[in-house]
């Protein structure tokens, strides 16, 4: 069964996936980008964005290995562009330039209907205002066979964790404080049921945790 | 300078240090034994309570490091026992029998006061209910030169945060999920400020983070 999953979401140590007070200019809160430091520094990550050099070791392994059998991936909103609100024109295409880094189908999770953009170097945005069963519906369809890569942000995850879709998550604990922002851990009632840590890793600057829902946790539909 | 120490404190991946639903039968919550069974099986821990045997490592070495240099502890009223309101009468003398395994005067913050009761072993237990400011004063002037450890739970690490007073934080982040509870990073407002973190090592188990308080942060007084 194809299998919907999270990868290198990470998270400080007070549980934050942005940091407090995002906005356009800051679209990762006050001193998120430091969440993000790791992978960017990672060898496979550079040569995710075209880029040469980069670390490799344990954090490059867990990035190399993200994108192996994925075949489409969704993400929310806030992860495409800063734009709140209607879509005001076709102008904003993502942060990632002509040719973004997916060559593969992306479902925008957005209220605000908008047609598709074909971008260069076989990746299609594809904008769905029905649903997040919905866009998983159609991941899966243009992932063929493949697993299908579930994006951020911490309320898209949210969403996918309280409707019990979620396969796999890789998550990855940063060792800083960020005192505010958004939790991913929260908006869970009881939190996510029926996952278990598969593997526990760290490298000098992040611990990776993946975690893996266990079949008989699966929920009822 | 003597420092306050805090170490092997268990919170997990959704940043709770003890579980939902805390009682007197389930002190530390729905799930909450499961933070501290890391520690429970480390040769350090198992030889601190009088037993043999248990796993050597990683874990056990931040067990062992943890009493070095400590001539005090101060802890919160809840983990001292799971009496509420007023002494009802002498009886509760703590979690760990005749012989607890402090060997040395341990400051229980309260507001409501009891007389000091001495142990077998060393261990004395002071009920402070002048503040956390008058306990730590009297905790260092116990440990005559030595550093403090301040124990759990939550709510005392919080009040401690919030007052700027701790300079070492060890922080053990254990793999599982409990969905709700009490959680360490809570009602800090803006966060600790000017933590570093100095070590992050993950053992199969648990990842150990340990965070220092940088000197140009400080609290003025």
């Amino acid at each position: 069964m194809p299998k919907l999953r999270v990868h290198n979401f990470s998270i400080s140590l007070d549980g934050y996936a942005a940091g407090p007070d995002q906005s356009r200019e800051d679209p990762l809160g006050v001193g998120g980008t430091r969440l993000h430091e790791w992978a960017f520094a990672t060898e496979a990550a550079r040569a995710h964005h075209g880029l040469d050099g980069g670390a490799t070791g344990i954090d490059d392994g867990f990035v190399a290995r993200s994108n192996e059998g994925i075949g489409a991936t969704i993400m929310g909103r806030n992860m495409f562009g800063p734009i709140r609100g209607a879509w005001a024109d076709d102008e904003w295409r993502g942060w990632w330039g002509d040719d973004p880094p997916y060559h593969h189908d992306v479902f925008v999770l957005t209220h605000h209907p908008r047609a598709a953009i074909t971008m260069q170097g076989g990746t299609t945005f594809h904008f769905v205002d029905d649903g997040i069963e919905a866009a998983l519906e159609r991941a899966f369809g243009a992932a063929d066979g493949g697993d299908v890569m579930l994006g951020g942000g911490a309320s898209t995850i949210q969403q996918y964790l309280r409707a019990g879709l979620i396969d796999e998550m890789h998550l990855v604990i940063v060792p800083i404080l960020l005192g505010g922002g958004e939790r991913l851990f929260d908006h869970l009632d009881d939190g996510p049921v029926g996952y278990e840590c598969l593997e526990l890793v760290s490298s000098p600057s992040v611990a990776h945790v993946r975690l893996v829902r266990m079949p008989s946790s699966a929920v009822a539909t």
